[in-house]
């Protein structure tokens, strides 16, 4: 193996689609001096993410260095060959990746190919449209590379430089790879997040009245867009299934275990919950944080947050996570501080000399 | 119908079983100055408990008016029996009511029953011990109250004031109702969760590497005591398997949409999911608030958020919920301030004036 070339990404960079990821990469490549080109099915948008400085409406013609394709998925394919036959690198940055592989390779050029390699940075994607782009959206976040077998390496790396541009973590996966990776990270979570709270849809509204928040925790996602979610797992149905599989013979065990009233497997299946808990990263991808919490009444109103936060500034604890418990009725609100566990003593007794009433 | 007695809860209270709930009982009745007696099988607890301030250890001899059973929930029905047989109104703060009931009529004199009215405060239960107990813990919270067919109208009166003494909002339900509210709204998000986590227990790190807040949000509850949920689950293993068989077949046809692909029935599935969402009652018991989300970079050191919530209560802005989005790698956090949707423009545009980064 020789050395590989390392092209410096020097643009132009050309956007399709100036939703919330095409836009937020126009405005970091932009920001790093680069000519950034947006197109848009929607003109409006295009004007929009130029307003906000994510770069200038792509000329009739002329080759860029690298096209990013931010569409929605089942429009993917086919902005990618059609950029592939103008000229240049082209990436995507859809959430799936190897149906629209599948798709491109039918449709392009065999000789094209090679300038093509998707990749996915993991930004959330539960908000939309331009006006939601931010240049910080990438920041640090995990942006998978996934090359195919005939991806070029200097087209590896100019996507690479794409991700280190925005301030991301590359994570090099094949598209098969990524695919399962997302279904059980992702795609899982969101559609059993959808079967709980499909069971709340109907549900009498004196049972609804008992909620916590544990239930809120638990289906919050699945409020995302019913749309877009379609089209992703559409387009992953191969690994979702799999996977849903799986967890239709872990769930026909649990009610086979449920119904014999067996506590040892009982609590080996709860048991290996906990162990899946532990099991996702800690912040800022480093080992899982030993934390604890600490919880304070905070009356509900606006002022009492913030004298609650200027405290626990001038304390100088670091917040790792908080919650607001909002369950129904609670004129006070309890809110939940993490922090650190070494942390906790300090932060609950300055607070506590400072009249917070606190409750571990 | 005649007048319903009201009889005044005076007290003795006797709390048996002095963790979280029992404690945070003790310490509110103890602060409206009756007296309250502390059991437990760990002497160590009821010390703990009557040094916080809840009461008293419980004279050898002697007729408390209530007895409030708070022990795990394996154990419920032999102290509620017990405490029958020692005389006075019996209640219990269990999770479940149906089966300890028949447990307790199984073992209990007909003509003691009258005086036994189960319930179930809904705080919360992730914190265990009496260190944990709060007298705010139950403060504007749903009380479950579950008569029986014979429980007397004064016994049930009387733990109605219980309830009302701690700041909660009974709400009387049979406990075969109750049963079923609790398996939907409590039991079946807490399994789904560990389901979700379960797969993550053996997946690659580099799979886990892509995880988001998603993920997390679904999976938090699968880290509650094994132990418990062990208890809980299998008291209520009915009304669990029962709506454990809907979601299978809830599962089974999600299953079938993806693996046919069809885009309506998917889009179907994904619908109730967002109604689900939406059914769940808003803040304080009132109907859901229309909201809207501004998300702010907030650098992760400690001042920052202290400064960002000293501007929030500034600008005179209320927020319904936050959460900070922690996701690996990011050295600057992205904080989602959810408010009215009434508000979140000048919100935003405040704070865009005081120099913070926003996005929505």
């Amino acid at each position: 193996m020789g050395e590989i070339p390392r092209p410096a990404l020097v643009g132009p960079i050309h956007v399709v689609g100036t939703g919330l990821l095409g836009t937020s990469v126009g405005l970091t490549a932009s920001r790093a001096g680069l000519d950034v080109w947006l197109s848009d099915s929607n003109h409006e948008h295009v004007r929009t993410a130029s307003g906000l400085g994510a770069g200038r409406p792509a000329p009739a013609t002329g080759v860029a260095q690298l096209t990013v394709v931010a569409v929605p998925p089942d429009h993917i394919a086919e902005a990618v060959v059609e950029a592939l036959e103008r000229g240049g690198v082209v990436t995507d940055v859809g959430s799936v990746k190897s149906l629209p592989l599948a798709r491109i390779a039918d449709h392009a050029a065999e000789d094209l190919l090679a300038r093509y390699v998707g990749s996915h940075p993991m930004a959330g994607s539960e908000r939309a449209g331009p006006l939601a782009a931010t240049a910080a959206i990438f920041d640090g976040r995990p942006w998978a590379i996934t090359p195919h077998t005939h991806s070029s390496a200097e087209a590896i790396v100019l996507v690479e430089a794409l991700a280190h541009l925005c301030g991301a973590e590359p994570v090099r996966l094949s598209p098969v790879e990524h695919d399962r990776a997302v279904a059980r990270i992702s795609h899982l979570p969101h559609l059993l997040a959808v079967l709980t709270a499909g069971q709340l849809a109907e549900a009498q509204p004196e049972h609804l009245s008992l909620s916590g928040q544990g239930v809120r925790d638990v289906t919050r996602i699945a409020a995302g867009d019913p749309d877009m979610w379609s089209q992703i797992l559409r387009a992953n149905h191969a690994a979702v299934v799999e996977i849903l599989r799986d967890v239709q013979a872990d769930l026909a065990r649990l009610v086979t275990v449920l119904a014999s009233g067996d506590p040892d497997m009982l609590g080996e299946i709860l048991v290996r919950g906990v162990t899946g808990t532990r099991a996702i990263p800690g912040k800022h991808g480093g080992p899982p944080l030993t934390t604890a919490s600490v919880f304070v009444s905070v009356p509900d109103h606006p002022g009492e947050l913030a004298r609650l936060f200027a405290d626990v500034g001038e304390i100088g604890v670091n917040i790792e996570d908080l919650y607001i418990d909002h369950d129904p009725g609670r004129p006070v609100g309890l809110v939940e501080l993490v922090v650190r566990d070494t942390a906790a003593e300090l932060l609950r007794s300055s607070l506590e000399s400072r009249k917070w009433l606190t409750h571990r």
